[in-house]
Formats: structure tokens, sequence, C-alpha cells
């Protein structure tokens, strides 16, 4: 790098930097949009239309910018500044293209976009990079498609568990490893635990996403650090089985599953209640809860009852704790009300922690750069959780966003949008000099 | 009548009689199950093709038994055998003809065709009754179809509500008015409360039904002779709205619908142990009690949820008490829980008093006949408690039945559902003498 490089890297110029890129920031999200719809809102789908076309869209500006663009075997799109040293250790930023069925334009793209942000910040301040500088879109990581988390990230370490290739997608039924193989991909070599991704070459993988709860807006702060990301238990398809009855069915004579059902997310509730009050934070979301629309009905006592449940937390013990209690519990609910639980298949993903030192980093930028942050848990699972399992580096940065995500009315401003990528361009400037 | 005709109608006689039915009993039980198929299981959709096919079958025996055959503004059948007084006080006998989707053949079915018998059996002995006895196959008990109660009896009595001709069947939207004139009733006159049989000219309902529940089955008992039929207050249509957020969404931020839901149920479940263990019988039935379909996931927080409600107990008082009780938790937990519970349109049914004298003949009848009895509460609503509310002497006799009703296993033996006809018999033809 030359003397105006470095000099070009102080913070007010990284500042200014990021500033000047607002239009075509804009413009981006905005083709982003306007090409996976999903009336109400936004929907890419896994390894389908909508996000084959992010994946496009990420490749086009690439190319478009001179930058190397290449894919891996789960279709991974990387978008690269190459650095000075190849066998440095390189930068790896980025997030997923995919999205929930009507959701917002935000959720994952963000931090795909803030990774190509960075990129032309450090060109625009003339810094050669010492490492290679990519942004990365991630396949495959909102687990609502194929009921499998981190599917992309995981494939390009070589990590994705047995099985998981041949999950169906709940829409459509179509068969993960044709679905690979259909936008681009080579499942036969995922398969054999081919690994793209070397965690030994990786300095680092930096993900910026929205928040996906409203703490910041609560805060009325523009981004917050993560200091980490919670790992989780599933069960995707859990289904109570009674007995259908008359609705004039006397209580003792009664196997009501939906009623079991209902005992089953009071007894949720109240541990999540315990642990938040012993000040271990944690989630329960029972997403499908539901009697069986092909025979309920007002005059029929329920017979089955069927539930996705997800439980998340910070702390490997406090995971364990809730499913003991949880299993206890059931067995107790089904010796009392004569119903059985079919939990099915079970799904986890494990706690991923942030680098402190790179965190520690951030906050630094972010304090040179006059950003005021928080630090912030994250309410979510993202990518960063399989690279820091595979031993990877990882940070995360939150961005302000109004009315959640996973849902049409999610929003985020450009302003924290841009705040977020001048903490990581400041961190990356530095980082890479 | 003739002495011959009183000699005949001894206990002994009245039993001999009914026995030797059994053949074409179980045939037209057969016919009518052929003719009312809906795999798995037997549907008579109310004001439908299953429903009318029953009719025209009742309609057939009738006229091929020589028996007088009528229809009224509802489209009820009436099978009469004329009294020797036209003008003397009529026996009513009969149930309804509808099932629920995929039900059983017996509901509703075996009290028709139990009048039926009695009316043969009365020829068989000689019997001229003083006043007409008829057997009534009564349309659209099951409210399941278009959530009213007793519209083909309320009609013929002029009782059905406003509003009710407006109802709209759950499956295709039809119009009840419309339905009821397709299968040759006349909604206007309806309408106009026209009442096509006046309470003060029927001397007694007279009910037979399967057991809805398997207290006979416990008791081992083959009848059981009705003390009352049940009340309710129902909701069939409610919703709780919350707030879709992500599955990562805290807990202080969410506004979750079916943890709500969950709540509303297990509170029900308190109040209806609380009740039964202060000695008053009653049942909480949320049938359906889902959450959308169309929005809900596994990585979504529900932010609505919808629920069918049937409450139904003995005495007016508990109704009221446990009411009252539900609507104030329910202003709990929407401020608690930040929910809105839109309940949406409410629907009763009176309790429905048996009359003792005619209980009491019945109980005498089944002593004379060796038939062991047991008194019961109706567990379900019946055609019986809108003939009561209308101020006619009603009295019900329940059949064993193996697991329950409103499911296609229902399963009644023959031999307990003749030794029902053989009590009611007995009564009628004393009665009539």
């Amino acid at each position: 790098m030359t003397a105006a490089g470095a000099s070009a890297s102080s913070g007010a110029a990284i500042a200014a930097a990021v500033a000047a890129q607002r239009a075509w920031v804009e413009r981006l999200f905005d083709r982003l949009a306007a090409g996976s719809p999903g009336e109400p809102g936004i929907t890419r789908d896994t390894y389908g239309t909508g996000e084959d076309f992010g994946h496009r869209l990420l490749v086009e500006h690439g190319k478009d910018r001179g930058l190397a663009v290449s894919h891996d075997i789960a279709a991974n799109t990387y978008v690269t500044l190459p650095g000075l040293d190849p066998a440095a250790r390189r930068i790896l930023m980025g997030s997923h293209l995919d999205s929930v069925p009507h959701g917002g334009n935000f959720d994952g793209a963000a931090g795909v976009i803030a990774g190509l942000v960075v990129i032309e910040t450090l060109r625009a301040l003339g810094v050669r990079p010492r490492c290679d500088v990519t942004t990365m879109g991630v396949r495959a990581e909102e687990s609502v498609w194929f009921q499998v988390s981190y599917i992309g990230s995981r494939s390009a370490l070589g990590t994705l568990p047995d099985g998981a290739l041949e999950a169906r997608r709940i829409d459509d039924g179509r068969v993960l490893a044709a679905s690979i193989d259909a936008s681009g991909g080579d499942s036969g070599r995922i398969r054999l635990r081919e690994r793209h991704l070397d965690p030994a070459t990786i300095r680092a993988f930096l993900e910026v996403h929205i928040e996906q709860a409203p703490s910041l807006v609560e805060s009325g702060l523009p981004v917050a650090v993560c200091t980490g990301v919670p790992g989780n238990f599933r069960y995707p398809d859990a289904r109570i089985v009674g007995r259908h009855d008359h609705v004039g069915t006397p209580r003792r004579f009664r196997r009501d599953a939906a009623m079991a059902g209902a005992e089953f997310a009071m007894l949720l509730d109240r541990i999540w209640q315990e642990e938040e009050a012993a000040g271990s934070p944690m989630a329960v979301t029972l997403g499908r809860f539901h009697t069986d629309p092909a025979v309920h009905g007002l005059t029929t006592v329920p017979g089955s009852f069927a539930f996705s449940l997800d439980v998340r937390a910070y702390e490997p013990a406090v995971l364990e704790r809730v499913e003991a209690r949880m299993l206890a519990a059931i067995a107790e609910i089904e010796t009392r009300r004569r119903v059985a639980f079919k939990l099915g298949t079970r799904a986890s993903a494990a706690v991923g922690p942030v680098d402190p030192t790179i965190v520690a980093g951030l906050e630094a930028s972010a304090a040179r750069q006059g950003i005021p942050t928080m630090p912030l848990g994250s309410p979510a699972s993202h990518d960063s959780a399989a690279f820091a399992a595979a031993g990877v580096p990882v940070a995360m940065l939150f961005v302000r966003n109004e009315h959640g995500s996973h849902n049409p009315q999610e929003a985020m401003e450009i302003d924290d949008f841009l705040a977020a990528c001048t903490i990581l361009a400041d961190w990356v400037a530095r980082d890479v000099a």
C-alpha cells in the first residue's frame, strides 16, 4: 500500500468514503427488492427463483466493478478484492441472500451489501489490502424452507450434517440435494464433505445484519456489537396424539390433544420466565401450533395436534437444562392426559461465540467514528455461528430495524446501515493495512 | 282399541314384537349407511346430499308401510300412525338424520328408526292408538355445518333465532335459507316464524340417541335414561390478534397470540376442574385451536390465533359463572400479553330439562322389561332441548355405544338398540292405550 493510502485511512476519510456510496447502495437494495417480490413483502426462496436472483445480482455487481467473482459447491457466491499476499488469511464478510416467505428486503442482504460497501471504501481510499477481502453471498440460511440451519455456510465449511441433503422443502417437497444442483452447486461433493473454506485460512468472518428485535429501537441507537449468537434445539414437526371425541364427552374420558398442547406451551412459558428471572436469557417459539384442519371442528374434541418448537439460549447449559425439564414434563402430561407426544426430528445449533479481540476492535472503531453502540446478544441464529463452530473468529454488527423481521414491515434506515458499514470499514481498513 | 290389543300389550308381547323386527332394522341401517358414504365414515351433510338421502329413505319406508308421510317448512319429515282421535295430543318420537363430516351411521338416525320400530310394534300388537304416533326425521341438528343449533326442530317450533337463516355453511359457503329451500322447505315462512308444531298439541317428544360418551360402556349397561340436556354457550369463530415476530424476538417485545391461546385454554381447564370438584358437571371444548396456516412457521412468533369454543353445563347458573370468569380472565390476558381477543359471534342453547313423570314412566317400563338402566345427564346437545325450551314434555333414552360418536369408529350393538326400543314401545303402548 502507498503512503497516500495510509493517510486516506483516517477515520474521517473512511466515513466520507462510505457516505459517498449512498446512491448505489440504495439502488442495489431497490433492484434486489424489485427482483424478488412476494406480495406482501419479499420472498427469496432458498435454492429457488428468489435466492437465485439475489446471487445473479451480486455476480453482476462484482463483475461491473471489476472484482473477482466465484462460486462454491453449495452455489455460494464470493466477490473478492484480491490482496497483496494471496497466502495471507483472508477477511470474509457477508450474510445470506435468501428470505422467509413474505419477509423483508434487508434480512440477510444488508450484510452482503455491507461487504460490498467495505470493498468499495478500500478502493476509494486507495488501500491495497495485504490479504484477500471477500464478500460472501451465503445460500440457504432461512431454515423455514428446508427445516435445516446454515445450509450454505456449513456446506462450504464441510460441516453439513448427515441426512440434511435429503431434507424436503416444506412448500413443494423438492429435495435439498436436487435444489442445490439446480442452482449451480454440486451436492455430490457436499455429501463427501469436501471443504471449500478452510477455517485456518480465514482471518475473520464479519456479518452485518439487521436486528431482528427492537432493542436498538428501544435504546435509540443505530448499531449494536454482537456479544454472542444463541444456540438452539428444535423440533420442527412434532405431534400430539390423543383421541377425537364428541363435544359432549365427559372430562374423565377425554384424551384432548389440544389441551395437552396448551399445557405444554404454558409449561415452556413458565420455564422461560424462571430462566430469565435467574439471569439466563432464552426464548421459546411454538411457531406452528394447531389442531388438524382436516378434522377439527366446533363439536369435536381434538384428537390430534401439531406444533413446531424452537428453544434458543446463549449458554449450552441452559439449553440442556430446559430440554431435560421439558422432556420430563412431557412424560407427566402424557400420563395424566392419556396422549402421546411424537416429537419427530430433532435439530440443534451450537451456541456461537464471538471473537473478543475483534469485538473490542469494532467497539474501538465505533468510538473513533463517534457512532454510539451497545453490546447485544443476538436474538436470532446467523451463519456466523456456523463459522464460529468451525473455529473461524467471528463478529457481528446489528443495525437498528423497526417492526422486527421475517415480515413485510421490516424497515432499516440507510443512515443506520451506513453507520454499521463505517464501523466495519474502519476496522477492516486498519486490519488489512 | 280391541281387547286383543290390550292383551297383546303385555310386557312379554311388546319385547317379542320388537325383537321380531331385527331383520328390517338392520337392513334399514345398512341402506342408510350405503347411501351416505363419507370415507372414512358417514357424511350426511345438513340440507345437502347426505341428509336429503336419509329423508328420502324415511319417506320410502313410511309409504311402503302404508303410513302417513308429510313434511314441514324446514323439510323435516313426519311418518305417522294415525290415532283414533285426531285432536288428541300426539306422541312425537325421533331425532336428526344429518351427521358430522366423517361421522358414524347411528348418531341421530338411531332415534328415527327407533320411532319406526315403536310404530311397527304397535301395529304388530294390533294397538290402535288414541292419538297420532309420529316419527319425526329432524333436519339440521349437527351445528358443525352452519354453526347454528337445532335448525330443523326450532324452525318447526317457530323458535329459530333472527339471523340464523343467513348463516353460511362452513365448507362451501352456501346460505342456510337457500339450502332449506333447495331441500324442499320454505325459508320465507320460517323467517315469518310460522309455527308448524304447536307445543300444546304434543303429548311428548321422545328421543332415542346413542350415548356420545362411554359412560354406559364403563358401567356395562345397554341403556340410560336421560336426566337433562346441557345448555351451552359457544364462540364458533374466535380469534386472538397479536403480532408476528422473528423467532429471536426477546420475551418483553413479544405479542404471541398462540401463547395467549394456550393460557386461555389452561384457564378454562382450571375453571372446569374447579366446577366439577364442586359438583357441577360441565365441559369445555376448543375444537379448532390453531395458528394461521397461511403464515405460521418454525421461525415466526405467531401473531394470529383462531379457536372455537363450546362450554356446556346442566345448570344456567354454572354457564353464567363460567362465562363471567372467562371474560374477566381474557381482559387480564389481553393486558399482560398485549394481544386482543376477537370473540366473534356468540351462540347459546338453553339447558333442556326432561319431564320427570315421563322419565319415571320409562324407568318403570325398563324395570318391567327387565332391562337394566342408569340415569345419565346427556353429554351432548339434542333436539329434545329445543322441544323442552318450547314447553313440550321431553324424555330421552341413550344407547350404549363404543368409541364415542362424531367419528367413523362409532359403534352401537343392535341388541342394545332394540333394548331401548323395547323400553320406549312399552311406555308408548301403555300411554296410547
